[in-house]
C-alpha cells in the first residue's frame, strides 16, 4: 500500500460531517478502491465547540482554513464553506496556486470563478473537482465529461433545486398555497441561509452554469443566465396545469446550436407523460441529449448529508486514483464565449393565468391585446367566480415569440379590470 | 499536442462502424477532450469487401485480428467481434499480455473471463474497459465504479436487455401474443444471432454479472446466476398484471448482504407506480441503492450503433486521458467469491396463472395444493371462459418462500384438470 492521501476539510456543516462519516466508516473499502488510504489530517470551521455527532478530536484543528494551503502534510483541500467569494474563493486560489488539488461542493464558487480556478489548476497540472456542486446524488459531472464524452451534447435540462421542487410537490400533494408550504419548508431547515438562492432560481442557475460549461465546453457569463423562481406560482396554477395535462416544475434548461447558447431557469409546464414530471420532493433529475447516445436520464437525491458527501468523497478517490485532467474536461484556454440567445427570442407555447374582475368586456379586452401582438390562443378556461366576485382565467397560447407575449402581457396588465399582475409560465413539451 | 493514440478495431459490424463514424466526424472535438488525437490505424473483420457505409480504405486491413497484438504501431485494441471465447478471448489475452490497453463491448467475454483478464491488465498496469458491454447509452460502469465509489452499494436492478423489453412493450401496446411479436422482432433484426441469449435472459445475465462485479467488488461465477427468460409470458399475463396494478418487465436483480449475494434474471411484476415500469421498448434502465447516496436511477438506449459506439469511444478517451485503474475498480486479487443465495430461498409474493378445464372441484384442488405448502392467497381472479370451455385463473400470493411455491406448483401441474403448465411470476414491489 502506498502513502496515505492526506486531506484537510474546511467547513464542518452537514456535508463536512457526512464526509467525515464516510471516510471513517468506510476506511478499508475506500483504501481498496482508491489504491491508497485516505486520511483526514486537519479540519477547520467557524465554531470549534459545536456538537457535530462525529469525533474530530483526532484531527488538527485550524482556526483559519487559509493556513491549509501552506502545509506540507496536506495533499488535498476539501472546501465545504460555501459562498462565491470570501474565504472559499481565497482558499481555492491559494490551494490550487500551491499545487494542492481542490475538491468543493460550492456551486456559487464554480459558477462565478470556475474558469479562473480551472486555469490555475491546469497550470499546476492538478485536480479541481466539484461533482458535489450539482445534484449530489447523481454523478452528472462525470457522466457529462467522461461517460458521454464521445458525444456532441446538444441539450440538457433538469430539476436542479430540491427545495423548490419540494415546495411545488407539497403544494400539489396537500392542496395548500405557496406561503403556507414555504413557512413549513423554512421550519424543516430545507432553505438556503439566503432563501432567494432557492426561491428565485439562483441556486439552479449556478448548477446550470456548471453543467453548461462541462457539457458544451464553453465559457459562461453567469450574470447573463435568465433566472426566474417560483414565488409567483399559486395553487390555482398547479390545479389548472394538472387539468391541462401538465405539472409545474422549476427547470434549468441549456442548449447549444449554431444560433448560440440558450440558458434559462424558470418554472415550466411539463407534460404529465414526461418522466421529469414525476420527479418529486427533494429529488433531482437531469436529461441529456447527445448526438450518438440519444436521450439519457439521471435521477437521485439532490442534497443533504449523504448524497453530497458521497460526491465529495468520489472526487477525493478520483484524485487518489491519479485522475487529474482539466476541470471542465477540455483545456480552459480553449473554452470560448459564445453568442447568447436572449429569453425574449424563446419561441414556444405559454400558460397565462389572469385574475380579473368579472364584468362585461374583460375577455374582449384581453383577447384584443393578445391579437394585437399576434399571440393566438389554443385553450381558454374559466370556471365560476371567487367569493369576492373576481375570476381566474387561464389561457394556453400557440407557439409565440416571448417578446410578443410579454408585450401583450404588459398591455393586459394595464387594463383596469385586471387585479393581480398576470402570470405567464413557459410550456416545455419535453 | 502530444502523439496520437493509435487504435486498431477488430470487428466491423454495426458498433464498429459506429465507432469509426464518431472518431472521424468528431476528430477535433475528441482530440481536445482526450488531450491528444485519436487515430484509427488498422481494422479487421470477417468480410473485407462488405459495404459498410464508411470508408475504411485509409486503414491497414488485417485478416487475422490476433496480429494486432504484436504490432508496435498500435496503442489500443478495440474488440467488437463478440462471443465469450474464440478470437475475442484470444485477442483480449494477447493484447493485454503484450501491454496494450483493451476496450470491448463484449458482455459474454467479460461475464465469463473478466477476472482472468483483469488480472492480466493489472499485472501490466494497463486499462481493460468495457463500458459498452452493459447498457451502452448509460455510463453505468463508470457511475458504479467511480461516481458512486464512496458508497457501500447494497442492491441494483434494471432492464438490461432491450430486445425482450421491446417484445413485452409491443405485446402490451398492440394486444398481440408473444409468437407474433417475436416474428416481427426477428424481421426487424433486433434479436441476437442466437435468439436464446435474449429470450432466455442470458444476455441480461451477462450484464448483471458485470454490474455485480463492479458494484460489489466480488468474484462472480456466471453459471450460478439464476436466469429465466420471457418465452412463457402470454398476453393474458400482461393483461391480468395490468388489472392488478403491475407491468411485466424482465429484470436483472443483484444484492449483497450479510447473508450473501443474490443474483437473478427473470420476468417480474413491478408496480405501475415504479419508474422502471415505464421504461419501454429498447430503452435500458438501472436502479442503484447506495448507503450514502440513497437510490439513483439511470436510463438510456441500451443497444444499437450510436449508444454502444458512444460507450466504446468514451473508454478510448478515458485511456487517452491516462485513466487506467483496475478493471473492476478494486484489485482483482482482492475480489472474493461470496456465498450465493439460492433462488429457492427467495421470499416474496407471486403471480400465478393457471389454465384449467372449467369443472367442479378444480379450484378446490388447487387451493388444497397451495394450503398444503403454506402458500396463502391474497387475490384470485377468474373471468368467463375461453371458447373451448377452459378458463384462466390468476392468483396473487402473500409472501412465500420460493421452494414452497414451486412444490405447490408441481402438485397443481399434476392435476388432470390443469391444461398448460402453470406459470409463476415473481412480484417485486420495487
Amino acid at each position: 500500500m502506498t502513502n496515505p492521501l492526506r486531506i484537510a476539510i474546511a467547513g464542518l456543516g452537514t456535508v463536512g460531517v457526512g464526509v467525515i462519516r464516510i471516510l471513517v466508516s468506510h476506511q478499508q473499502m475506500i483504501a481498496a478502491r482508491a489504491g491508497r488510504p485516505v486520511e483526514i489530517v486537519a479540519v477547520s470551521a467557524s465554531n470549534r465547540g459545536r456538537q457535530r455527532g462525529v469525533d474530530i478530536s483526532g484531527y488538527d484543528w485550524v482556526d483559519n482554513a487559509l493556513d491549509f494551503a501552506a502545509r506540507d502534510d496536506i495533499d488535498i483541500i476539501v472546501e465545504l464553506i460555501g459562498g462565491s467569494d470570501g474565504v472559499a474563493h481565497a482558499l481555492a486560489r491559494q490551494s490550487l496556486g500551491r499545487g494542492k488539488p481542490f475538491v468543493t461542493a460550492n456551486k456559487a464558487l464554480i459558477a462565478h470563478h470556475g474558469m479562473e480556478l480551472a486555469r490555475i489548476a491546469e497550470e499546476q497540472n492538478i485536480g479541481l473537482r466539484f461533482e458535489a456542486a450539482v445534484a449530489g446524488g447523481i454523478p452528472i459531472i462525470k457522466s457529462l465529461g467522461e461517460g458521454l464524452t464521445a458525444n456532441r451534447l446538444t441539450r440538457l435540462y433538469g430539476i436542479l433545486n430540491g427545495t423548490t421542487n419540494y415546495i411545488l410537490t407539497q403544494m400539489e400533494a396537500t392542496a395548500r398555497d405557496y406561503g403556507e408550504i414555504l413557512e413549513e419548508t423554512k421550519l424543516l431547515g430545507y432553505l438556503e441561509a439566503d432563501p432567494s438562492l432557492d426561491l428565485d432560481g439562483i441556486d439552479a442557475g449556478h448548477k446550470l452554469a456548471i453543467l453548461s460549461m462541462v457539457a458544451f465546453g464553453v465559457n459562461i457569463n453567469f450574470d447573463a443566465i435568465y433566472m426566474e423562481g417560483i414565488r409567483r406560482i399559486k395553487l390555482v396554477d398547479i390545479d389548472y396545469a394538472r387539468e391541462l395535462g401538465y405539472r409545474i416544475k422549476l427547470l434549468g434548461l441549456a442548449s447549444l446550436s449554431a444560433a448560440g447558447l440558450e440558458q434559462r431557469v424558470h418554472p415550466c409546464l411539463v407534460p404529465d407523460s414526461a418522466p421529469i414530471a414525476h420527479v418529486d420532493d427533494g429529488v433531482n433529475a437531469v436529461v441529456v441529449d447527445g448526438d450518438a447516445v440519444g436521450r439519457t436520464f439521471y435521477e437521485g437525491r439532490g442534497a443533504g448529508e449523504g448524497p453530497t458527501a458521497s460526491a465529495v468523497v468520489a472526487d477525493i478517490i478520483d484524485i487518489a486514483r491519479g485522475h487529474h485532467g482539466p476541470a471542465f474536461f477540455v483545456p480552459a484556454q480553449g473554452m470560448q464565449k459564445v453568442n447568447l440567445i436572449s429569453i425574449s427570442d424563446r419561441v414556444g407555447p405559454y400558460y397565462i393565468r389572469l385574475h380579473v374582475e368579472e364584468q362585461p368586456g374583460v375577455i374582449a379586452d384581453i383577447a384584443a391585446a393578445l391579437r394585437d401582438k399576434d399571440v393566438s390562443l389554443h385553450v381558454m378556461l374559466q370556471k365560476g367566480s371567487e367569493q369576492d366576485g373576481s375570476v381566474y382565467v387561464v389561457m394556453v397560447t400557440h407557439d409565440t415569440r416571448e417578446q410578443k407575449l410579454m408585450d401583450a402581457m404588459d398591455q393586459i396588465n394595464a387594463l383596469s379590470s385586471v387585479i393581480d399582475k398576470p402570470l405567464a409560465i413557459r410550456i416545455e413539451n419535453l
